[in-house]
């Protein structure tokens, strides 16, 4: 597709019983910072004291402590968007664990929704002989797009990669989580990643739109775009943050009570590079 | 005690079936730099290619590809060290999330064996009304001191937090596990501690030295040493790394078979700055 | 209340993709046999051979092979009620385990969804100082009353005891289980009970029927009806099946696919004892 | 190999704490009376009355209250045995679920260390194309033969079957489970068997001799003994107890604390039929 532009945001409600501290990921990676063509920052109402920092994986947050009564959050934005879908480079080659760049040795490690040392023999089993580099873990991805169903109703916070295994059935972050740990178990580095994608280039859903998740596999120099929920490249998609999985990466993560009482996101092309408008 | 000199290494070999590549953390921590008084150097056999950095919890690494055969890591050094026991500050106050400095953020979160989302109630229902900071902390220590049992038949790679505590039994790193879960769930910054402990100033245990696990609370203004295995401030802890849990810290990782033969670790104090010799 | 007339029955639906042995728990418990009056016998259709049991836990059990194609299984029969609540004898006492009957031992033992053996110590630390007896079977319904929250969303078909006292979400059957673990825990036989439980003596409830979930307590010398989810004695309860958990009685068990389509369960007062009619 | 007599018993010493009632199932299985050639009752120590009793499974049971002190439990007897090796019958056919005995369907269902319902996937991409019947069992039997290493030290009371095939280690017990549960998930009824296998046309084992475990599997028109432990057939297997799974047929049940003290079994071939002796 040609170049695009992209308006993305969301607004996030929530009541608060009590004084709260709560670490946001609510902005675009700094990846993609010189891409934005609007402001991209958080709006808190109340309006309160807020720090922006980069966290240890190197993604922007926001940390305030809401006060009692309703906490919004929201964003809206413009992005420039090459229109291309993820690359794809069938001869991206495995790099061996002696030869990996040092910072990215932390994503071959268990994590909480990652188990990686239970599944050593089984990744070995599946894919031990399929061929090394991009072909594997899309194997990887195709088998768990294959052997997994997709509901919303099958969402849970403490869900593993095992239990996904187990179970067969979960959310995006879910397909994510297996497809993650079945790369480190075979000693290929996987973050998790969360961001924006709009139906650009495929039927609109008819589900509302919510954030998604995807993951990166790093091969030959660099880290690939994959996704074993949707399994094909996709144009349009905005990287928020990346982390060992899911808990690294909550878009919101609150220390106390916080109670969810509305939720909208949007990601869209839009022909005119307007102005951001309210969602 | 009065400041000492410390004498400290160990020798571990293993037998590698084929070439595997190996991150060892073997050398004391950069925090105890000043302190060292002798090379911190490991010596790999045979001699390898091997490179060293630093990981994203700022722990000093070795990485290298070990060939066929018997592979030895030694490392001895002296050190210098206070002779003052873990300091203890009962009015050490707990910090706000909102006002932690950010760098300690991480050390709220989930990881591989400290499933902190499953602890959430079972945390406020045991801890809740303990006096904050502290003596909060001190409380979470008795109780896993006293509520498990120490067993070198317990320990087993993928025990996590929660078996720990519906088993009852470990070794030091279950019950540092445990301690640092529950710590977790109660918003206070606590992460994982791996290092050497002698038999300084206690009666010498019967079992052949082992490395350590201990752990640190954030708490006021800097982080504190606890430990919920021996529960008594101890002389001569020399930290080596420090982590999320021992998914981070391990002495070595291999991704590929490596298989232990010969294991020992000393750590004892020399009366006479001696030159290190062999172990 | 005064002696009273049910009518309750279900009609449930399944599209069957392949041929598949089904085996169901849809009738009244035999020790409600006498109370029937009128038929108390599963209509299949298509019409089909089926075979009628008791299995080893006593339950009415039905078998047969559901063909491709639409299944549906339907009951309905009235059943006379003595409009009595729930029993309550504070005073009946535990039976020590050597004084057990021997057809009550095996409630004791660990079963899939409750894992006994990894609640001993919890129990003891939540319910050791409480009062031996009904006051310690009631301070176990009470805790788990209070601290489990009732959602449909949260049900999930391998939930178990421990998931429940970690994730502190569930429905009837995961109140149960956890309940039913704290029990045997504590030596105290506790077994799993399927049936009705029509709103009679209570607010109507805004949600579609469903089947209900309690469990049964061995105490003295008779086993007592218990139900941590609605935690009061109740008017109109219709046992249909008793087992060590959800897995033993549940009402279908399909051995292969079958798509449930249409579910709906009665279970109403009825003035005039009324010829049972379609549901 | 000829017609044998076999002497069995055992020997076991706890120390008791506080009086404690205790389940046993230490005699032979009720299927092999004829073949007794000497009494089969457990003597206990100190005298005590005691209850002998099938339980649901039909095996015999001893239950009594064990007093503070010492408690010694022993049985030797005398049992003949065909010399035959387990029976393999390679065209035995599944049965299907719904032409099964009705007390067979039991063996279809979940257990606390047999989590059916999280292998049904699992079984049916590792077994589903496999021969129906005999080599379907055997299947399963070599690839829990092959994928799991044996080790004392991987013992543990909570080690389920999802554990035994993420970790690919453990004792007799954990193979039985797998295999037990693989069955299951594929419709096969199995049940967990404990019993006496002594080291009869085999090599000695240099490891003191133990209660051994293996299963049984449900096929054409009765039961057949498996081993996915040892996976060849044996002369000598004397039943003892079958069950769901291993929490069903611990040898012994201590409602509350029994410390292990002393612990020897005996099975072995003896030329003369001599009178039982003292062990």
């Amino acid at each position: 597709m040609e170049p695009m532009m992209l308006r993305l945001g969301h607004e996030i409600q929530f009541e608060i019983p009590a004084p709260v501290a709560i670490v946001a990921l609510l902005n675009v990676h700094p990846s993609r910072a010189a891409d934005l063509r609007a402001p991209d920052e958080v709006q808190v109402e109340p309006a309160l004291s807020i720090k922006t920092f980069l966290d240890s994986f190197g993604n922007r947050c926001t940390r305030f402590l809401a006060p009692k009564g309703t906490l919004r959050l929201r964003n809206e934005t413009l992005i420039h968007d090459s229109g291309q879908a993820d690359p794809v480079a069938i001869d991206a080659r495995e790099v061996p664990v002696q030869e990996l760049p040092i910072d990215v040795l932390r994503y071959l490690y268990n994590s909480r929704y990652c188990e990686v040392d239970r599944f050593s023999m089984i990744a070995v089993e599946l894919f031990g002989s399929a061929k090394p580099g991009w072909s594997r873990v899309q194997a990887i991805c195709d088998w768990v797009h294959t052997h997994v169903t997709f509901g919303y109703q099958y969402a849970r916070p403490t869900k593993t990669a095992l239990d996904v295994y187990t179970e067969r059935f979960g959310v995006c972050r879910d397909f994510q989580h297996l497809a993650v740990t079945l790369c480190r178990a075979l000693n290929i580095p996987a973050r998790y990643v969360t961001g924006y994608l709009g139906d650009i280039g495929v039927p609109v859903s008819p589900s509302p739109m919510d954030f998604s998740a995807w993951f990166e596999v790093y091969l030959e120099d660099r880290w690939w775009t994959f996704d074993a929920r949707y399994n094909e490249p996709r144009v349009g998609r905005v990287l928020m943050a990346t982390g060992r999985d899911a808990s690294d990466v909550a878009l919101t993560t609150s220390f106390g009570m916080a109670n969810l009482t509305h939720f909208t996101v949007i990601c869209e092309q839009v022909t005119t590079p307007a102005v951001a408008t309210a969602i």
